[in-house]
């Protein structure tokens, strides 16, 4: 970075709060560049760090560090939040021995990481607890939970949304919009937000008050009387308000002014709020903006040439090939994925049978459950899903497949210690599994990281 | 019920579809009194089936069972259900040996209860399985998923929710809102259903309307067009609309036409639907309609005297005192249930101490994740589970509470076997809790179906 280098300088983020605007930009470059330089060096995650640079830096401006809490669903894209926070060293050894873990960490910096993770989901309830014991505690210090558009529907999200209203606190929940989970998105939820970005959930009022107003200048005070009480449905975000919070936004993430604006806004509502922050996945490194999904997670590579295509066989790729294969005979097969199409190898599966293939977001439950309805009503469903992320559906793998005695087949990838570290790693699948009734377990290991499959009952 | 029964003559829902209205309403009389009858001599689920007595009857008059699916969400509301379904002599030994299971069981009958189950949240991705299947299948049988909606706000439900828009499958939701789960209904969604039905979530609209049609007739068209065009905000149940779901109701769950007229308006909507059904907890038996927590599951009693208090001393209730002895000194000390205060014996804890007593709902991962919150806030937060719900908290229990280190403590209630049956067994608790690190685990088993305590880290 040379000695020109501001980043260099920052040791806590006080130092952020002195800087000019222009400075903020060249910081902004900064942290691109070393997280590109060391992701690429070391493999890790990229787009999404890369697109919340600016995000990052505005709520350590806004909120008050550390005695404010950000804590940033499942974790990958907190790169600038660690450079920022004194680990910039510890940062140069990413996922190494005795270097930086790939998410927060309460080990790594109790003062800044006051929750860990690497699980999607559980941000909002989190920073819930955290801001619901300052105000049990009679302090001001507040919480900020970061949280994914792709980890909003996923089921402890909305389980939190549907708690914050009553629990009095005024907890400030930042959505980063960049309109994917690792894969592209799915379901309602997303499907609402971008009718929000592209202003088809609140332009009704507005033409309906133009019309009104042009035709009858004297209904002017009915209709602001009007628009006041109806606000919540014709403002964006109805959908959170009727939930009790707030909505704040669309703004463009990449913007540090317009979000300290609006982060300023909502750090000062007395209610909770929802800031809806629009960002660009792999932003600044062009190859990664373009195939977001393909550098979400990356091995060491060459940032000048970009990623190139291995060729190897992984257990993923035979998984999804063999699987194709056999759709082509069984007309009743079906495959289930929970927001890893590409990471459990299905891809073609989904371009070769869009019909019987179900990508069901970031819900684990909600795919072994949906499975078990596939399975009862005559199809022979597979779901194929991390093994560190089947802990989820521990209970539906119970109660709504083995209990029910249907055939489902459960395909566990990633089984074993992985690179991502303790969040990540596949150590309980056998275990758990080999105490419920009526499933077969076929384990499989190819080789270390590869991935092992457990299969249910195909009968 | 002597020779004049009409249940007597009810071989199959078939036999119902053939009942003039007035039979139908003296039916509705004999299943009620059946019910009330054998739960009184055997105990079981008491208030909630008697709440959806006639929505039962519309159900099957509506729908074409068995070909038709409908599946119970939890299904200890489904005692008419079974009295309908040709296990009228097997209902008489309900919960017994040889009897009738308290739930929706494949093994009890695989042509009407195609799925069956006993924990909340899963009726809605089951029925979403069952008719996707289905279209697939290129067969016209339909699947509905009744829910009551102290389970809308259980995590699976709302992931459910969130894919029915994309499936593309036309799927009927039964909204089944009593206003209460086991205890009374908290949370923001709840919150919005009530507001629906008192009309506030609607009436702008009109209002509007009324003002400007008399002021300025001509602009009747252009608000005819408005109306339309905004027709998702302005009508009851915008929230659902959002997510791609119609809306239809609120209607009156005790009376047989209002919910026949609404439910063949959804069974023929070629959008998915969620219809709203007001029903009373326990109605038609006073005691059950006026304390409907008190007789949620009831042990055998009089129903001439109705429930007499026992006094005995059970772990839940020593439980719950011991806690709010606590917390008179451990200011620091919260507790939270989901949905299970009066069953974990937390109601006393909740009056002392408003201020520290979170029921999440129908929440298991959130009440986890929410409590590591709390914990790494600085409070001591007790989660009050049963042991069978715990399973739906196995993730969070190692990756919120256990990686971070957290002093939470879980204590499991109705360990062990149990009388709901193997859906509610709590038998796994031990196992999986002794592979989490960081966790301590003090089992006192007071006796059968008494419970066990499963305690955390406490530092």
């Amino acid at each position: 970075m040379g000695n020109e280098s501001i980043l260099d300088r920052m040791e806590t983020p006080a130092d952020l709060r002195r800087l000019t605007p222009a400075e903020l930009e060249q910081l902004a470059a900064e942290l691109r560049s070393v997280i590109l330089e060391t992701v690429s060096r070391n493999g890790g995650h990229l787009s999404s760090s890369l697109g919340t640079v600016e995000l990052t830096l505005a709520l350590h401006l806004v909120f008050n560090t550390p005695k404010d809490c950000l804590i940033w669903d499942v974790g990958h894209q907190a790169y600038s939040h660690k450079l920022l926070t004194g680990r910039r060293n510890l940062f140069r050894k990413l996922r190494q021995t005795d270097g930086c873990s790939g998410f927060q960490s309460r080990i790594e910096s109790p003062q800044y990481d006051v929750i860990g993770g690497g699980h999607a989901g559980t941000a909002i309830s989190a920073a819930l607890g955290l801001e619901v014991a300052a105000r049990r505690r009679g302090d001001d210090a507040r919480a900020v939970a970061i949280v994914g558009d792709g980890s909003l529907n996923c089921g402890i999200s909305l389980e939190g949304l549907n708690s914050v209203e009553e629990s009095g606190a005024p907890l400030v929940i930042v959505l980063n919009d960049n309109r994917m989970s690792i894969d592209h998105n799915v379901g309602a939820l997303p499907s609402y937000l971008n009718r929000i970005i592209s202003g088809r959930a609140y332009g009704h009022f507005k033409a309906l008050a133009k019309t009104m107003l042009r035709k009858v200048p004297d209904l002017y005070r009915s209709v602001q009387k009007i628009e006041e009480a109806t606000k919540s449905v014709f403002l964006p975000g109805g959908l959170f308000e009727e939930l009790g919070i707030r909505y704040l936004g669309p703004v463009n993430g990449h913007s540090i002014p317009d979000l300290v604006r609006l982060l300023s806004a909502a750090r000062d509502s007395r209610r909770p709020v929802i800031v809806h922050v629009i960002t660009e996945k792999g932003h600044g490194y062009a190859p990664a903006a373009e195939a977001p999904e393909r550098y979400h997670g990356v091995p060491p590579f060459d940032p000048a040439l970009g990623l190139r295509g291995s060729g190897r066989m992984t257990f993923s790729r035979a998984f999804g090939e063999t699987l194709t294969e056999l759709a082509e005979t069984h007309s009743e097969l079906a495959a289930i994925t929970a927001a890893m199409a590409s990471g459990t190898g299905l891809t073609g599966f989904a371009e070769r049978f869009p019909e019987r293939f179900f990508d069901v977001g970031i819900a684990e439950e909600h795919a072994v459950v949906f499975a078990s309805g596939l399975a009862a009503g005559g199809m022979h469903p597979v779901a194929a899903i991390y093994s560190t992320f089947m802990q989820r559906a521990f209970d539906p793998i119970y109660h709504d497949v083995c209990l029910q005695n249907l055939p489902v087949i459960l395909a566990l990838d990633r089984a074993g210690m992985v690179e991502d570290g303790p969040t990540h790693h596949g150590i309980y699948d056998l275990a758990f599994l080999r105490a419920m009734p009526n499933l077969t377990i076929s384990p499989r290991r190819m080789k270390m990281n590869c991935g092992r499959c457990c299969i249910g009952r195909w009968r």
